[in-house]
């Protein structure tokens, strides 16, 4: 009887996880499970269709019904499950109202996170947006239609400076708010946060940091809110506070959570549950620096952790290596990214840190077109070995975070990168590598 | 006394060496002396220049007269050193007729190379333009403004190719002939190779290989070529053949070669000449993988060499570590990228390899203005460890090969590549990432 291989979300981690476990058993029965109208398609693509750079919505969907059909994966679209049973081994979904009892051998639990607004005075009212899903988008793609004319955005994280660019690009005028005292909190620290902040007020978007929100205002519909005594109102409100696991499902039938409050997994993602695995922005990470679980729901890391889920679902071996928790946007023209620790984030896990931070230019100084570049390196003092590395700048900025990535992964020490081997052209960068002149500083400090 | 640091030579090595010595030892007397009429430019922007993509030649003088100023350093231009007697410990020097004796404590050997025309009949002709100094480029340009129209570039190495580029930017018709099968054959393996030919020759270029230069037609002046059998005339031709290390200065001395006829150094970029240094383009160096000595003349290793020396020669310590041999240029809209062996340079090495080769985007699929890239990489098979990339591809490029070089520096084998953490977002990557996708290539082959 061939393995039947059951996958409660059908996303970045899902799909994968799928395809991978077709790979792997090319006889097994996969069933992927979503209760969206869309599967496979790119969330992290939702604000650039909203600000206009991708056409459509339907462009996100990167995984169409015709691959499922291909790779032989059973696809069951706006279908709630609605219990786990592990001991019977099956899941309960329920379609229009249909129940339906599914039997697997393994299960793969990819239930994803949903958008979530704390619990301020006045939330019950209609009118506060997330960006989540594609019908998220539409809704605020619908408002902007209906002529919209101001935004606040509530929350200042990749999503929500995201949403603002985009916004601000159709045309609204965008305030931001965000309860702490810099944007992007998650990724950068405040010294390179400063840029970022600096030139999205610099394109007009407003930025309110150090302000909670407090209160929606409005009858039915939120019309204002009240965020640090401040009262701004506005014709669209989003929800970008953040997003909470989906693990209720998982927790109802015994699976257990780790400290982080997502679902915990060995290597191999399973979980305390015997055949049942979780992956994606329900799953917690080891980080390779502080070998500690955290929570880091990454597209990149879904995609990682669903195919080795696959794999060992479906009879292979596969073990997942852990994150170091590599990120990046583009907001306007300027890139950002994240590999890492931040020096804040080291200082909360304990780690003593030394730091470097370096500008430098993206071509040969004397190369027309050559745009600014910041490197911010941090290095654990003890071991002298890089921990982290924040770039923002005009290019190349992605593959950077990729390099110091791959040297946080291999152990480099801040002395061997201070002596690598970089390439070299005035069209494409400096004689001397921003990372490595970064390095370079931090020699320095530690003379 | 203040220590006296001579340097033979003002370009990359020997500016990065004075530089470095200035910041070890206050006090130093350091003389920079070079035969060439300008000092500190960038040699690699030259066929920028002729293209036109940068202004003047005038903008290629990184390190002005100020710097040297700045710095205090004794800048001697036009001034040509005649021999270097070790046991005096001097270095004698002519200007304008006059000699001077120069003594050192440091002697610090940056002669550099010289471009080269192979002993092809008629070579002794007029009109064989080499671009290897400001002079040359001059030159070139001021046959352009009087009125080229064709021209043949002989060697489809970088500087080759760079200038045929340029050339034809600057609206001349231009033939590229190589003897060997393929373009950059120092750089690319022939299927990475044959794409950047293909490029080439759909802008227009033409491109011989297997054409070896076999006579200089014309009566005083070249006024044609002979090239595997085949006539060519043209306007201007140009001699990109190659450089030579100068090192006759140094073999007079007594200062040793190595097995690539380029000067032997330590780690410390000692000669086996007390108290004498060699670095930059007539100075070998070890390669990292193979550790055995190369030769690799590019702006990226003379200022870690000159580093390296300049720390040591100022009476500080500093060790050279190796190249991997990291190399990139852009060819139109195309960045092509190479680190570590490609698989040819790892056969005749003796190595035996698995290569994993896949094209992709360097955006998501959806975003639009996603570019092609492609990515070879190059894996030893017995210890799994990667030792060489090629990128070519329309962004991103360099800093894929600083990434790929940083996982050749830090051994990270094609296993850990294949499950490496990167960065992605969608107007900046592909979820997975091009090198992770061939590390997964080479590992299907490998089981």
């Amino acid at each position: 009887m061939p393995r039947r291989i059951v996958i409660i979300g059908a996303h970045a981690a899902g799909v994968d996880a799928a395809s991978a476990a077709r790979k792997t058993d090319r006889t097994a029965e996969i069933t992927l499970i979503t209760d969206e109208k869309y599967a496979g398609y790119s969330r992290c693509g939702l604000p650039f269709v909203i600000g206009g750079r991708i056409p459509s919505f339907s462009n996100l969907i990167v995984f169409s019904p015709s691959y499922f059909q291909m790779m032989k994966l059973n696809l069951k679209t706006e279908t709630k499950v609605t219990k786990i049973d592990v001991s019977k081994k099956t899941v309960l979904v329920a379609k229009n109202g249909n129940i339906e009892e599914i039997p697997y051998d393994s299960l793969i639990i990819a239930t994803g996170a949903s958008a979530f607004t704390p619990p301020i005075k006045g939330r019950e009212k209609k009118g506060i947006l997330p960006l989540r899903t594609i019908e998220d988008g539409q809704r605020i793609d619908q408002a902007i239609r209906e002529g919209a004319k101001t935004a606040v955005v509530m929350g200042a994280g990749l999503i929500g400076l995201e949403t603002a660019v985009a916004l601000q690009e159709r045309g609204l005028k965008v305030t931001v708010v965000e309860m702490l005292p810099q944007v992007l909190p998650a990724m950068l620290d405040a010294d390179m946060a400063k840029m970022v902040q600096e030139m999205l007020e610099q394109k007009g978007i407003r930025i309110l940091t150090n302000k909670p929100v407090e209160e929606f205002l409005g009858v039915d519909k939120v019309t204002g809110i009240v965020a640090g005594g401040e009262q701004i109102n506005a014709d669209l409100f989003i929800s970008a506070f953040g997003v909470r696991a989906n693990t209720q499902l998982a927790v109802d039938a015994g699976v257990a959570l780790g400290e982080t409050k997502l679902i915990k997994t060995n290597p191999r993602m399973e979980t305390n549950v015997k055949d049942v695995y979780a992956v994606g922005d329900c799953a917690e990470s080891i980080h390779i620096v502080t070998q500690r679980p955290v929570v880091q729901q990454l597209g990149t890391v879904a995609v990682r952790q669903g195919k080795v889920a696959g794999i060992n679902a479906a009879g292979g071996y596969a073990v997942f290596t852990g994150v170091v928790g590599s990120a990046v946007t583009e907001l306007y023209d300027m890139q950002i990214g994240v590999t890492g620790l931040t020096e804040a984030a080291a200082k909360r896990a304990g780690i003593e840190t030394i730091t470097g931070t370096v500008s430098s230019k993206t071509k040969a100084e004397y190369y027309p077109g050559a745009l600014p570049i910041r490197v911010k390196l941090v290095v654990e003092k003890e071991s002298q070995r890089i921990i982290g590395a924040q770039v923002i700048g005009g290019e190349e900025v992605t593959q950077r975070i990729n390099a110091a990535s791959f040297a946080i992964q291999k152990q480099m020490t801040v002395r061997e990168l201070a002596k690598a081997d970089t390439a070299y052209a005035p069209p494409l960068n400096e004689t001397w590598e921003p990372l490595v002149l970064a390095a370079e500083m931090v020699l320095m400090k530690l003379r």
